[in-house]
């Protein structure tokens, strides 16, 4: 007799079938391998690896552990600023610990996409925490989630019959 | 009786609806504005209009149609390559037409996501067929799609209730 309302309410619990859904979906199942240099490597090298890689982010580690990170605009306002790419390691260009937004395996692929919209990056590093070999607590970087991942998995849901 | 069989049922309608529910989501419904430049826009002057408008890709137009594509991977790759990037012209380093994959208002953002993931592109020009003021057929560049759109996207329909 309402079919209007029956409408509406089925189409609410669909798309509340999907969000439940989606927020069981973990960042472990949709990611890639992190591409990874150290701190001292020259600016140049790291773009060169950016390339040879195919990757948007380059991840920087210290010790065994995350120290930075470095996306494909710092390395376009490094190459046109002036500096010398040669010489210059990645180090003093990278955004550096703590300001980096990370993610973990357990976390959803939903609040990982939340990170991304909000702090306005490219992609996150997927961690673990660990101790390295002196010591010192930090994170493993142990994968790489990023838009294209999440485009991906859009289309994959919307293509699953 | 056989309760996984309904609930196996339950699940795969469901998705379909939300795949259905997706097919009808027009490209026009997501899009950001584009950001353009002229041909003869020097590499330089174009990657401080990138940095300025915060994009990650840049279109070019001639006489008003779409001519060609600028990436930030573009751009990167001629800063580092020993060109003077404040004599050459964007024309001489973009991706030119006809080899520019575009969308158009009324597509879905199901096929243009699609396009952007078999394609390996950021982000894609959405376009209106027209002539300009010599006769010739092309695109006017009317939007922009691009992975961030499409994780924006995912992120509001998991979070609608």
């Amino acid at each position: 007799a309402r079919p209007k309302v029956g409408y509406f309410y089925s189409g609410k619990s669909t798309i509340n079938y999907f969000a439940e859904r989606i927020s069981n979906i973990k960042v472990s199942e949709v990611k890639s391998l992190p591409v990874v240099v150290s701190e001292g490597t020259s600016v140049y090298d790291a773009i060169v690896t950016l390339f040879l890689e195919d990757v948007g982010t380059i991840f920087v580690t210290t010790e065994g552990l995350l120290s930075g990170v470095v996306s494909r605009k710092d390395f376009l306002k490094s190459a046109i600023g002036g500096t010398d790419i040669n010489k210059i390691p990645v180090g003093v260009i990278m955004t550096r610990m703590p300001n980096i937004v990370v993610t973990e395996p357990d976390e959803s692929v939903l609040d990982a996409a939340i990170k991304i919209i909000e702090h306005q990056v490219d992609s996150l590093p997927i961690v673990e925490k660990i101790k390295n070999e002196n010591g010192e607590e930090g994170y493993k970087v142990i994968g790489r989630i990023s838009k294209t991942n999440i485009t991906r998995l859009f289309v994959d849901i919307a293509n699953t019959e």
